[in-house]
């Protein structure tokens, strides 16, 4: 179906690509309820501009769910909890759904003595780390969300794959300014950025990969022969360990202190890679913070100086050639402004991908083309 | 005085360095109970190889008390709380002094809810930030510590120095395997590092600086010349964005949430550079949190896979030339066990500076020499 060249597809507006995949999550069995919260969760990665996590993932999700490994209609459970502590069993659901769910319980403990804490065990992905962390700004609390993640990572010095790009997602409420959203993977670089490079001709950066052997690559490819992602910093002289360190305590955070799977044991993304031997605990992991601002102080003198802080950021003098000093979540704020106006662009495979799932389920794609 | 070579010093041992260490404290004003506690503190990173935070700095504690910063009889109270945060006010003591206070109202507040948050406003330097984290780990806690320190560190795209090093502790108990303690600075290196090759001749690793126009730079000696310290990843390409969002997430909690001074406003450690003007908070902040393992699950199940997690990573292959993969906090726990056996190795310029000190105050020195 070569024939979706770029330029005929033009952008997709937010709300039927919203509905068309809700309508997918009711096909696979969700109730009403999840599947509005599972598409809300896809979506926002694409409003953002994380093309990787958004729709471009929903047939993703499809085949877990055909092989067996996702539940639709989980029963979502507390099976442990102190007053600002819980854990959760996600019944191998969507993650789109246990997460949300799981950030509530975190919010609700917030609001009773402060702050909340949720490890989460027997769930599946759950798309970008911000859509969670960010439902804590509407209650003027600081949200946080992290999540493992299947094996692609070297720590350093290893030539084995022993974490995944593990995100760290912080969301700190301001006042007149956007919130400050920093959301990333504790790599060099996410997958998502790898794969861009492949469609482009194949060529990393250095600090980037490294081969089967652990040494420093550029081949964008390398992960399909035995090569890894590398921790954030690249290699030990820039400070790898730290990357390693911080993508471990992700790891360590989400699943062994909820009884999910970790380090090599985490359940692969795509439904064709076979499942870990020996796996240490169910599905996979994710962690969950709510902070109360006026847990610490009064809620309006944090926020006039959040905004201050953010202003004394922006003014900073920029080396040449650089307009501005970036606040974190700049860039993806603006992107979903954009999006939520413009529409979202996708492409050609991917659209494929989404017309093939409207074939197979009996809908009407979203796409109208030119 | 440059008759102390190196030859000439034996390491020193322990007891008496700390003996020693804790005299001044007493010296200037500290009470017994506050003079053994910064004392061990402040050795504890020399047991641990931080060289660059242990004793190296104790005449520079000593030049804040003689320029009025540092009050040594602080009157350390929660000043805002719930059940399971709280603000602590340093009342300018000491932050050796003033992190172990407010880390243990973390660890009782995770006694009686699951967890424990505290955010510190009007406080100075603490030392290492294991030091604190650790104290968790004794009661079967997670510990986390971290602190904002003044302006070495350009934001990514920034020519101006807007950060510390904003190290950040995670502490992990285990079973029968050593705990899992990664303590790093959210820069690519730490100011300590570039201090040992200003030392060695001068040049610096790419991607650890820049110069003053915000270009890489590998002259260790451009901090003097208005350069700057890189965040963890170097520059864009490498990830800087995600060590200059680490290091404001450092910032913000320890500092906005607190009540003290964040980013360029940050108080230095030499007492010989004036205080910024236009100050919005007070002191240095620090945040320290402690998370009670049996809040998510019963302690003895998550050491047993605390323990698998860390023999998996011990056991992976490695690099040619590397003989294991690192479990954080690894080699300083090693550095540790050596150093209490066949005592510390100080640099001849420290020696000659506790020399001074310990004429000035009247003291005998604990060093012998060859």
């Amino acid at each position: 179906m070569n024939y979706f060249c770029a330029m005929l597809i033009p952008p997709v507006s937010y709300q039927p690509l919203k509905e068309f995949t809700k309508d997918i999550f009711l096909r696979i069995g969700c109730n009403e309820a999840d599947a509005e919260k599972a598409s809300q969760v896809l979506l926002s990665a694409d409003l953002r501009g994380i093309d990787s996590h958004g729709v471009a993932r929903l047939s993703g999700y499809v085949r877990l769910w055909d092989a067996g490994r996702i539940n639709s209609s989980p029963l979502l459970k507390i099976i442990h909890e102190t007053p600002s502590t819980a854990v959760v069993d996600g019944d191998s659901g969507l993650g789109l759904v246990v997460a949300p769910y799981s950030m509530q319980v975190a919010i609700d403990k917030a609001k009773a003595v402060g702050t909340g804490w949720v490890s989460v065990q027997n769930s599946n992905h759950f798309g970008i780390a911000a859509a969670h962390a960010m439902m804590a700004l509407e209650d003027d609390m600081i949200g946080i969300a992290m999540t493992n993640a299947s094996a692609l990572v070297a720590p350093t010095f290893s030539t084995e794959r022993l974490l995944g790009t593990n995100p760290i997602c912080v969301c700190i409420p301001a006042g007149n300014e956007s919130p400050f959203v920093a959301d990333l993977a504790t790599t060099t670089a996410a997958n998502g950025k790898l794969e861009i490079l492949q469609r482009l001709g194949g060529v990393a950066p250095t600090g980037w990969i490294q081969n089967k052997a652990g040494q420093s690559s550029v081949d964008a490819f390398e992960l399909k022969n035995g090569g890894a992602l590398l921790p954030l910093g690249g290699d030990r002289e820039h400070g790898s360990h730290k990357g390693y360190a911080l993508g471990a305590v992700v790891d360590i955070f989400s699943a062994v202190l909820s009884g999910a799977n970790y380090g090599p044991w985490v359940p692969p993304f795509p439904a064709y890679v076979p499942m870990p031997e020996n796996q240490p605990g169910k599905g996979i992991g994710h962690f969950f913070g709510a902070m109360r601002i006026d847990a610490f102080r009064p809620a309006q003198d944090f926020k006039d100086h959040m905004d201050a802080w953010i202003k004394r950021f922006r003014q900073a003098k920029t080396v040449e050639g650089e307009s501005k000093v970036l606040i974190p979540g700049d860039p993806e704020s603006e992107m979903e402004i954009e999006r939520m106006k413009e529409g979202i662009p996708l492409l050609p495979a991917v659209v494929e991908d989404l017309i093939s799932l409207a074939g197979r389920f009996e809908l009407q794609h979203p796409f109208v083309f030119a």
